[in-house]
């Protein structure tokens, strides 16, 4: 199976339908602003996650294209409000929202993609009763991001963040929404309960997965593959599994929250890491969460969706970048 | 009838709901700023408006509190992002919610809100068909709230905006959500399309009269009574209907965008725009929107909530701050 390419013909589904779901309305420059991150590209996972999730339980994907673009424009809303935040300047190699728009173009784009999202969502072809469910499921999702996104905030100004706490807050920020895709993905191809619980469990688990080896890719990858300097995790002083682990273990890193660190600073520390066992601890959590996530999909039948489920969580670990 | 008692009738409803659907959750202080506006009062108009309309089609206030304190959260969430946008740091006599948690944390907090909203109207008591309509609207709402606000931000680097221009701002911008308001109460009272649509209309008119003598306030209030620098509108540079006639009328006011105008220049301002019929052209366009609203409730029964709304209508321009 090329999993890369049966992710693409899903993502290219959302691709050919958002110049009518989002054409550029009034004011233009506003449709501008809330099309630029989602025409600048991006892997189109979430999408994928929720229309394979549909075909994994017997629905037609061509029926749930809205809904599959709607968690795309949430996962673009939160990335302009983030980059507003953390006062990033660079997102997909592009200059983000607000250095083009500015502050406040960058909020009313993100809050107008927001509503659209919701709107775009009501138009997936549902009876009410699952509609209803899928918008609730929605508030309530983008709920937990911006929880997650306040923890994650928060925790800039500690030094003391216990690993439950880590879990709890990437659970929030980046694991719901993929759990939320493929939850959607169930219950508008009209799987059973079971079903919708499984998928939501599997995007939860394998999400948080992901998200831990995000941090060991920032690492471990060469700065030209990673395209951004190795190790500015470290040097942000930000908390990860990685970090929460080296310090239990007593590993003093000179390079944490040290912005202008070296590279051969950021080299040792990276030794120390592994002699500690704490980037091997980052990997094997990582690999747990994913392969627990995989087991939740026994209760689908076999197909070929699940297979590509399969292949998509592996993916979440196993990718260069 | 005592009006602003009946709206605060309404009000004490969703106040004393509040604690229920919006708890301080975890994180504590990011429900501290969510809370922030609500809990420092408001007349609470729109949730007034919603219960009213449901009231008026023959519906239970009780069964929409949900709904009422969700159009209340947008209103608060709105109000959070607009002051950040337009650097206003003091609101209802308090810092302003990015003040007191920075821009990061009103950022966060208004977009938690936003869900929330959605999520609080769900729990409305209704069938799967009036909800999905309901939360529908709720986010073709807030889009076009976000459309108003962007162009009036664009207005600012503009002295050409027509009248056509302004009244499509203010329609979006203030009387969608009264619109909103008042249609979603009439369908969740299990009102006629025909009912719905009348409220829709009459939320309308109102709301952009409402504006316009918003505008006509906060030129001719004494400042003790209106809380601010009288004439700010004026010292800004803002579009008005007001200051789009007198340019039409070819008045030439030195204090337009002059923001350290002193108060004989805003007298003498005022005594132009009195003389070019500026003033009294808002106030009638005023009073025409609300006249055209009231005519629209014709078609309800009468009862006690109608005649409420109509009071309510003449307030919007009758107040005196």
């Amino acid at each position: 199976m090329d999993l890369l390419n049966e992710i693409k013909t899903r993502g290219t589904m959302v691709d050919g339908a958002i110049q009518n779901l989002m054409p550029i309305g009034e004011p233009d420059e506003l449709y501008r602003a809330m099309r630029y991150l989602f025409d600048a590209g991006g892997k189109r996972l979430r999408p994928a996650a929720l229309i394979l999730s549909t075909e994994a339980v017997g629905g037609n994907p061509q029926d749930v294209i809205p809904a599959a673009t709607a968690v795309e424009l949430v996962h673009n809303f939160t990335l302009i409000h983030d980059d507003i935040m953390d006062a990033d300047n660079l997102r997909r190699g592009l200059p983000a929202v607000h250095v083009k728009w500015g502050i406040s173009g960058a909020i009313l784009a993100g809050d107008t993609l927001y509503s659209k999202s919701f709107h775009i969502l009501s138009k997936t072809n549902a009876d009410a009763e699952r509609m209803v469910e899928c918008l609730t499921l929605m508030s309530i999702t983008c709920t937990e991001i911006c929880e997650g996104q306040w923890t994650d905030i928060s925790f800039e100004k500690r030094n003391d963040v216990s690993e439950a706490e880590y879990m709890e807050m990437v659970k929030k920020k980046t694991a719901i929404l993929y759990a939320a895709s493929c939850k959607m993905g169930a219950i508008l191809g009209s799987g059973t309960p079971a079903q919708a619980q499984a998928l939501w469990d599997f995007g939860r688990l394998t999400g948080v997965g992901f998200q831990i080896y995000d941090d060991v890719l920032d690492l471990v990858t060469p700065e030209d593959v990673l395209g951004k300097i190795r190790g500015s995790d470290l040097m942000e002083g930000k908390q990860t599994l990685i970090a929460i682990h080296a310090r239990d273990s007593n590993v003093k890193l000179d390079v944490f929250g040290k912005r202008d660190a070296a590279r051969e600073e950021i080299d040792d520390a990276l030794k120390m890491l592994e002699d500690s066992g704490s980037i091997d601890y980052a990997r094997t959590t990582a690999h747990n969460f994913v392969a627990e996530g995989k087991a939740k999909l026994s209760i689908l039948p076999e197909s070929k969706a699940k297979d590509i489920l399969l292949a998509l969580a592996d993916y979440m670990i196993e990718r260069k970048f």
